[in-house]
């Protein structure tokens, strides 16, 4: 599908770093806009909405607050750019514990993935177990860029239950259960992103989730060899 | 073995609730004491001991610091009170979050309790690879507390992996690389307490060590059918 790709204003502090575009199909009437199939969900269930937009473009927000703790919840494109140009920008990476910047750098991905992540994370929704109806229009979008739907069909890529939709609701000690999560920690991308219970992404780690299995498996053959 | 167990003078703001005991030998020749193995420990490697006796007593401390965070690193048998009593010491748990008290309360245990887990937190660092080694006669002590000692034996919990000595000193983020862990998380007794690597711990999470790995082989199986 051709998508119209026009370029958008872009607003805030980093606004030379990324071209904003319209993420419409191409040919489109009515407004552009980069997030239009997104808003029915952003209506219904917001807090659903703006945690894929969220995750899908920013980085991890700090879980403590202090002056070493780095900056909390920065576009990802911004953490390409190079110390210097961060700098020149205000905002100084060598002031920042070493393993704040590694955390940083690791969550970078290019404008055009973050988009292409956003766009996945919404088909996902709308296929988990629950998930409100996705309005026929969004729904011929989605598939024509991630393919065909199927009602139910959207596992954790953890442990590969069902993960159902009632979950993004749900929070245990104030944290979602329900989490982006990627088959490579370090990879930002469509093919690499998709949902995961909090605590299968927590048992995951930062290993990749082939990593993760070997890991399982070995556990498994130690503890009952013993 | 008989223990000495003639009770110490308690300090602090919780000293009514718990009588202090000499945990070296029946008829020991010197002071009493409550940490009498440790202190080898303690003078060449004195934040694995300082470890040690903490975890085995202290409830966890707060990640993060603010009003609702609750009491950091309190003794666990004062989490043996009721609220009534607890208040009566200032401690109010009612204006706590109930999340917060609920893991406050399931590391409660008693002073035994925590005492027999001290002990044998003890006896299996002095058992893993690159431990120092153990004096004799604290060797002998533990021995006959815990059982004979096989020195390099010492596996994590979870992984059933040798836990090298040396990760001790090793912290990651911040956050040392050899954790305290429990085969139940609910329950502090020397049965149940063992070490683990960070990793391995976080993975198990609040699940028992048996649910963990039948976790893990579903996890498994799933992964593989696909």
């Amino acid at each position: 599908m051709d998508l119209c790709k026009r370029a958008l204003p872009v607003r805030g502090k980093y606004k030379d770093l990324a071209e904003k575009k319209c993420y419409r199909m191409a040919g489109h009437n009515g407004a552009c806009s980069e997030f239009h199939y997104i808003e029915d969900l952003k209506k219904n269930h917001p807090r659903v909405a703006n945690k894929i937009i969220r995750d899908a473009t920013k980085t991890t927000g700090a879980a403590w607050k202090s002056s070493d703790a780095g900056p909390n919840r920065i576009d990802r494109w911004v953490m390409l750019q190079s110390d210097e140009v961060l700098a020149s920008y205000g905002l100084d990476m060598k002031a920042l514990k070493p393993s704040v910047v590694a955390k940083l750098r690791e969550k970078a991905a290019t404008y055009e993935d973050c988009m292409e992540v956003a766009g996945k994370l919404t088909w996902l929704a709308y296929q988990m177990p629950n998930a409100p109806t996705c309005p026929q229009s969004k729904r011929e979008y989605l598939e024509a860029r991630f393919g065909k739907m199927a009602a139910g069909s959207t596992t954790c890529i953890v442990c590969k239950e069902p993960l159902n939709f009632a979950l993004f609701e749900k929070a245990q000690r104030g944290k979602a259960e329900i989490e982006t999560a990627h088959g490579n920690p370090r990879q930002h991308n469509e093919e690499n992103v998709g949902f995961a219970h909090r605590e299968c992404n927590i048992a995951q780690g930062n290993r990749t989730l082939e990593e993760f299995y070997q890991w399982a498996e070995g556990i498994l053959n130690r503890a009952y060899r013993k």
